[in-house]
């Protein structure tokens, strides 16, 4: 079964959580789509302003199943582009800062699909702002370095090992089910009370954030029952978060201690 | 003089250059702005839809002239949202990546102003995904680490000198005034075979980008007339790129070499 439309994919970051953070590009995108492939990060509030008449799949993780195979996403892409035009695939954060859009694109265009591509804000950069923290700053640090905690493997990633020695503030993605063993390496090198924050389901409504230490991350986001999908940010610049006028890093800290 | 309405400041994340990738609450600032203080690189195609209304007032540099100081632009901003209510700050990018936000945000809120952040696209991980480069790939890398090339002061970074020897893709922003320096270090620590990507007003209109190689990339700069301001991306995932269906980049390579 074919139509008369192009076969085309339009790839999509969706940004942080937060909707209203998608770009005007990707908004356009979703106007004129036929299809829509989504997943859990993409925010599926953005969905309910797709055409009546698009199709809209879900492709990620739900809760205790497991998430299609890429392949399947690949193959699923070019199989609904020849039959109903033009897909839109909308992925959180961006689709090329770990998330494999990369593969989804070369597979498209090998089968004749043509390609946009819609950068999208990730969340490795995009959401420490919203507590008024740099990644870098003059007074103490001058670059940053992004991570996930595990290789694909499932092993401690070698690049962190690396990265706890570097003077770059060090930001992990998908790391929260690694935080004991990610605490023990900066502790290690000497780093127990470097400045951390962490951020569950950061830009979203149900945002959930937490200023710790090294020494104490474990602890706290145990206590605070704060665990995965979550990013971790390590690095002195943390200390900088003014949230409020008169809310410093400190201060949120010691209450938390209270 | 002073109205009823309330200060306010709104720091917006322009995005890398392409209006359209200003995102959807950026876009909503802008249309309840009483004032926009913007600069060069966020793009002044933004403002032709701004209210009539809103006052314009460009803060950013100007060719041979020297743009407003930080402490200036933020006593601007407090005067303005004292004087006529919401003040939209618009800057390139994503203004807590290298931008300064930090500092004007502090600013804004020790003056009395309610504040908000909308993060954008940064420059340092929106632009290589419109080349089909991913920032991380299983084959060749797993983190990417975004510098700038030079500390406050004018030398060499000492987190570049670091980096050169990580397994991270390396992202350099503000970097092009020092490529020679650049290349020279990656050459001496063994990585002058090292695929290079620089690009030149990204996701612009007069977009232009370069593949070259770590050897190659002072020549091939200078002969394509690629100058600041610019990224430079270096590492193995630039070899994956796959603009066009039947150009990598190795092809590009040589064309560009023929």
């Amino acid at each position: 079964m074919t139509n008369n439309k192009t076969p085309r994919l339009t790839l999509v970051g969706a940004g942080p959580g937060d909707p209203e953070l998608l770009t005007r590009k990707g908004w356009k995108a979703l106007q004129s789509a036929d299809v829509v492939l989504y997943d859990a990060l993409a925010g599926e509030a953005l969905l309910a302003d797709c055409p009546a008449s698009a199709k809209m799949i879900y492709v990620g993780k739900r809760a205790g199943q497991h998430s299609m195979l890429q392949e399947d996403i690949n193959r699923l892409i070019v199989q609904m582009a020849w039959q109903y035009g033009h897909v839109v695939r909308l992925k959180g954060g961006d689709p090329f800062v770990f998330g494999r859009g990369y593969e989804e694109v070369t597979h498209a265009r090998a089968n004749g699909l043509a390609v946009t591509i819609v950068p999208g804000i990730s969340s490795a950069t995009g959401l420490t702002a919203l507590q008024t923290v740099p990644l870098t700053h003059r007074s103490c640090a001058r670059s940053f370095w992004v991570l996930t905690a595990t290789t694909r493997e499932g092993h401690l990633s070698d690049d962190l090992q690396q990265a706890v020695h570097s003077p770059a503030t060090v930001i992990i993605l998908m790391g929260m089910r690694k935080i004991a063993q990610i605490a023990r390496l900066f502790a290690e090198a000497g780093r127990k009370d470097l400045p951390v924050l962490i951020i569950q389901n950061g830009s979203r409504a149900d945002e959930r954030h937490l200023y710790t230490t090294v020494e104490q991350m474990v602890e706290d986001t145990t206590r605070a029952q704060i665990a995965a999908p979550g990013i971790i940010v390590l690095g002195d610049v943390v200390g900088l978060a003014q949230n409020t006028q008169d809310t410093s890093f400190w201060q949120q800290l010691k209450s938390l201690r209270a």
